[in-house]
C-alpha cells in the first residue's frame, strides 16, 4: 500500500464583480459571481509544498477584474470562455480549468426627471442565471448554461395515485393538490458556439410553460416534460438536468373548528421535503465527459 | 432588593399560510407568514408555571388557519388588525396583541392551452411585504406597513465628501460612486382604515422613485428624500423609518495590469458596510406608543 | 403639517478583526465583530449632503483595527467602552455612541509535537458572546452583556397543561415533553466596572444550570427561573432579558406501523415555533434609558 | 434524434428525528438529519406519470421514524445501512439506495440536584458528523463517513512564496501568515464493517492533529498532510476526499496611524476565498464506482 494523490483542483471562489458601461447618460449594469478551479500537473504543492506551478488564487482574481474592464461582460458562458481558455493557455501547468458564474438581475427604476430611467436599478430577484464551463488542453470545451432558485406552483392540476403500498405507507391517494418546487436546471450545449443571450430566455420560457402546461400525475412527469419541451425546441441543447424539491403544500384540516377546507387553505412546509432529481437528453448526444463536474 | 417580573409576550411565530382563491377556473394565492405575540396578565405562568392565562401558540397557529378559511386573506393589514382585535376581545388575560405578517409575491406564469394563466405560478423575487399591527385593549390600535431586501443601485449620481476628519481617516473624496443599498422601511398609518392595497403600491413607488431621482450627497440625504417624498404624497402616512445598509462598491484598482477604471469595474464587497438608520415624521403625527416595539 | 427629522444614526457594521497576541511561540487569538452607530447633530447629512458632521463609516472601521493594534482586545465590553468614549470624547457633533460587538470561541488543538498546542486553534462551535455599549455624551454609559445561539434541551422535566382553552384549541395537555429552545439572552451591569471576563462565564453558568434544574410547566416559568438565578447569583447584574423560541419536538405517532411511542422518536420542526420574550429584574435596578435600544 | 431519460432518483430529504434512550432516569439522545434517494426502474413514472414503481417520499419519511423506533439509532453508518437495505430489498423496482445523514452533537449540561446531568443537553456546535452509505441490489454497499463545519486556523506556521507569476500577479510572497479554513471531508471505508464511532473519533483526530503539526508552505501540502494522516493511521479508510476554503485572513496596514502591525490585526475577509480540493488515497483502493455522487 502507498498513498497517493488523487483528483484535485484549486481556484478563487466567488468574486463578485459589477459591471457598469456607460452608454452617455445611460447605464448598463451586470452584476455576476465568478468563481474559477484550475487542475494539472500540481503534485508537487501537495507533495513538497512547491508552489512553482501554481497560479494563486488572488492572481486569479486579479484576471477576473481585469479581463471585465478589456473585454466587457456580456454573456456569462462567453466571459467563462474567456477565462478557461486564458488559464489553460497561459499556464503550462494548468491542464484544465472550470469556470462557474452565477448572474443576478435587474430591473431599470422607472424614475422621472433628467436622471429618468438611466442609472436607477433594482434587483428584480428573479432567479438567479448560472453557468459551467470547462475547457481542457486536449481541446475540449463544455458549456452548461442553468438557473437556480426559480420557485413554481400550480395550485391544481396535479394528482398523485397508484403508488406503490407497503407497511409503511400512510399517504392517502389525491387527484388534486398543490405542485410546487424550486427548480435547480443545466442544460448542455452541443457547442461553445450558442447564442447564450436568446438561449437562456428561450429555455426559461420552455421550463416555465411546460411547468404550467403539464397536468401532473408526479413530480417526476412534470420534470421529464419540462426537460423535454427544451430539447425538443431548442436544437442547441442536448441534454437537461434537474433537481425539484416537492414543497409540500398540505391542506390544514379544519374540521375541529367546524370548518370545511375545500383545497383552500394549506400548510407550507419546510422540511422534510421530497427531492426528484433526473436528467433528459438527447439520444445522439455526444459525450458528456467532464461537463458535469 | 427583589427580583421582579418585566415586559413580557409570548406567541406563535411564522405560521406558513397558503391561501387559494379558485374564482371558477382561475385560481389567485395570498402565501403569508403569520407571528403574534400576546402579552397581559401572564405573572403567574412565569413565576408558578399557572398557565390559566395563556392562550397555547398552538391555539394561535390554528386561529390563522380557520380565520384564513373564514375570511380569507386580503390585504395583509386588515387580516392583522382582524387576529388582533380577536385575541384582546376573546381572552380577558391578553391585554395586547401584535400581529406581524410577512408576504411574499407570485407573478402568473403566462402559459398557452387551457391551464394558460390560470393556476401557474412564478415567485416574484420581488421584496417581502410586512405589516405589524399592535391592538390594545385600551382601545388603541396602531399599524405599520413595511417591505424589506429591496436592493437598489445607482450606478452614478452620487458623491460624498466634506466629512470629518480625524487621525484614523484615509477616505478619499468623491464626486461619483456607485450607491446601494437593501431597503427595509416600515410606515406609520394615521388611522387603521388606510387603503392598504393602494397605499403600498404606492409608497414603494415613492420610495423607489425619491430613490433614483435624488442626486446623492449622503446616503443620509437619500433616506431623508425618501421619508419625505412618502410622507409628501401620502397622507395616510404620518412616519417613515429607513434602515439601509450602505453595500459598498468599490471601484477596482486596475493600474498593476497597466489598465485605467473610468468607474465600470467594481468590487462588491460583503463586510463590513454601513450602516444608515433614520426616522421621518410630520410634526404633527400622534404619539406612536407602542407602534415600533 | 412639516417633515422633521426623527431619531437617526448610522456607522460601520461587522467590522470583522481577529487579534493575535505572541506570547512567545504561544499564541493567544480573539475573534470578535464590531458594529458602531454614533448619533447627534446629524441634521445637515439628512437635510442638505452637508457631511462637516459625519465621521465616515471608513474611519469607524480603521479606529476598531487601529485601537485593536494600540490597546489590544481582552474583554468586549472594554473595547466597547473604548471605542464608545472615543467617539463621543473626540467628534464635537457625536452625542451618543453605540457599540455592539460579537465574539466568537475557539478551543486550542491538543497537537503534539514542536507545534502542540501554542498556535493551532479550532472553532468551539459554542454560543456567540455579545455586548451592547451605549455612551451619551451627558455622561451616561450602559453595558449589556449577552449570548445567542445556544441550544439546550430538557429531555424530560418538563410539561404544559391548564392552559386557557377556546374554540380553536386542539392542543392536548401533557405531562411530559421535550424542551428544547435557542437563548438569546441579554444582561444588564449596574456599573460598567464589571469583571467582564469573570461576570461571562458566571451568568452562562447560572442559565444553564436553572434551564436544567427547573422542573418546567411552561417555557415562561423556565424563562423566569433563569433570570431569576442570574439576579440571584450575581450582584453585577440588575436585569435579564431573554428571547426563547419553543423548538418543537412532536413525539411520532407510530401506531400505523403497529409500534408505540414511549416518547423515544421525536420529530424536530422548523416552523411555526412558540417564541417566549421577557424581562426579569431588580425592582430597584437603575433606569435604562437607552441600554437596550 | 430521440428524447431520452437520463440517471435520475427520488426520495425524502431531511427527515428531522430526535432519538432518546431512557436509561432510567438518564437519558441519552441522537440528534439526526436523514436523507433517502431511491433509483432503478422507474421509467414510466417520468414518461407517463405511471406511479407503480414508486414508494413515495412520505412513506420513506416513515420508515426512518419507524426504524428509529425499532431498531434505535446508534452510529448512523449503521443506521443508513438499514435503511438501504431495507428500500433495495423491500421493492422490487428500487435498484439502488443512498441514504445520507447528517448528526449534531450534544454535550451534557453539568447540572446539580436530583436532575443533575440526566436529561439536560447543550449543542456542542462542534462540526457535523456526516455520511453516505449507497447500496446495489448487485450486492455493492459503499460507506463513506466526513465532517463539515469544522473550522481551524494556525496563527503562524504558514507561507506561502515560490509561486507562478503572470501578468496579473499582485500577490506578494510571505514567510508567515494565518492560515484558516472550514474543513469539509468524507472517506471511504474499505468495507461496511468498520467500528464506526471509534474510527470517526480517530479520524477527526488526525484531521486536526496533522493540520496543527503541519508547517505549510501551501493549503495543498496541508490538505495532503491530512488525508496521508488519516491514511497512514487508520486501515479501515482506503481513500479521503477533503474542501478547504482559504479563509483569508489579511494584515491590516497601519502605517496610516502611525501604527506598524507585527501580525497581530487581521482583517477576516468573506468573498472571494480560495478553494481547494483534493483526494488522497491508497493506491490499491478499491474502485469507488458511485461511493462520492
Amino acid at each position: 500500500m502507498a498513498v497517493i494523490l488523487g483528483p484535485n483542483r484549486y481556484g478563487k471562489a466567488e468574486t463578485r464583480v459589477v459591471r457598469v458601461v456607460r452608454d452617455g447618460g445611460v447605464h448598463h449594469i451586470k452584476d455576476v459571481n465568478v468563481s474559477s478551479a484550475l487542475s494539472g500537473d500540481m503534485d508537487e504543492a501537495h507533495l513538497s509544498g512547491d508552489n512553482t506551478a501554481i497560479l494563486p488564487t488572488d492572481t486569479q482574481k486579479n484576471t477576473v477584474y481585469a479581463f471585465a474592464r478589456k473585454y466587457g461582460v456580456d454573456q456569462i458562458e462567453d466571459f467563462a470562455l474567456l477565462l478557461a481558455r486564458h488559464y489553460v493557455g497561459s499556464q503550462p501547468a494548468v491542464h484544465h480549468a472550470r469556470v462557474e458564474i452565477e448572474e443576478y438581475f435587474w430591473d431599470r427604476i422607472p424614475a422621472q426627471g433628467p436622471s429618468g430611467e438611466r442609472h436607477s436599478f433594482v434587483r428584480s430577484g428573479r432567479e438567479v442565471r448560472t453557468c459551467v464551463v470547462h475547457h481542457d488542453r486536449d481541446g475540449t470545451t463544455t458549456v452548461l448554461s442553468g438557473l437556480k432558485d426559480l420557485v413554481v406552483l400550480n395550485s391544481t392540476g396535479s394528482e398523485f395515485h397508484g403508488f406503490a403500498v407497503d407497511e409503511y405507507t400512510t399517504l392517502q391517494p389525491v387527484t388534486d393538490r398543490i405542485l410546487a418546487t424550486e427548480v435547480s436546471a443545466g442544460w448542455r450545449h452541443v457547442s461553445d458556439g450558442s447564442p447564450f443571450g436568446k438561449s437562456y430566455s428561450e429555455v426559461r420560457r420552455c421550463l416555465l410553460e411546460a411547468f404550467a402546461e403539464t397536468h401532473s400525475l408526479s413530480l417526476q412527469q412534470t420534470l421529464y416534460a419540462m426537460g423535454r419541451r427544451v430539447l425538443e425546441t431548442r436544437g442547441e441543447i442536448c441534454e437537461v438536468r434537474l433537481a425539484m424539491p416537492n414543497k409540500h403544500h398540505f391542506p390544514v384540516d379544519l374540521t375541529p373548528f367546524g370548518l370545511d377546507n375545500p383545497d383552500e387553505v394549506f400548510y407550507a412546509a419546510d422540511r422534510p421535503y421530497g427531492l426528484i432529481e433526473g436528467a433528459v437528453l438527447d439520444d445522439d448526444a455526444p459525450a458528456a465527459r467532464f461537463a458535469w463536474e
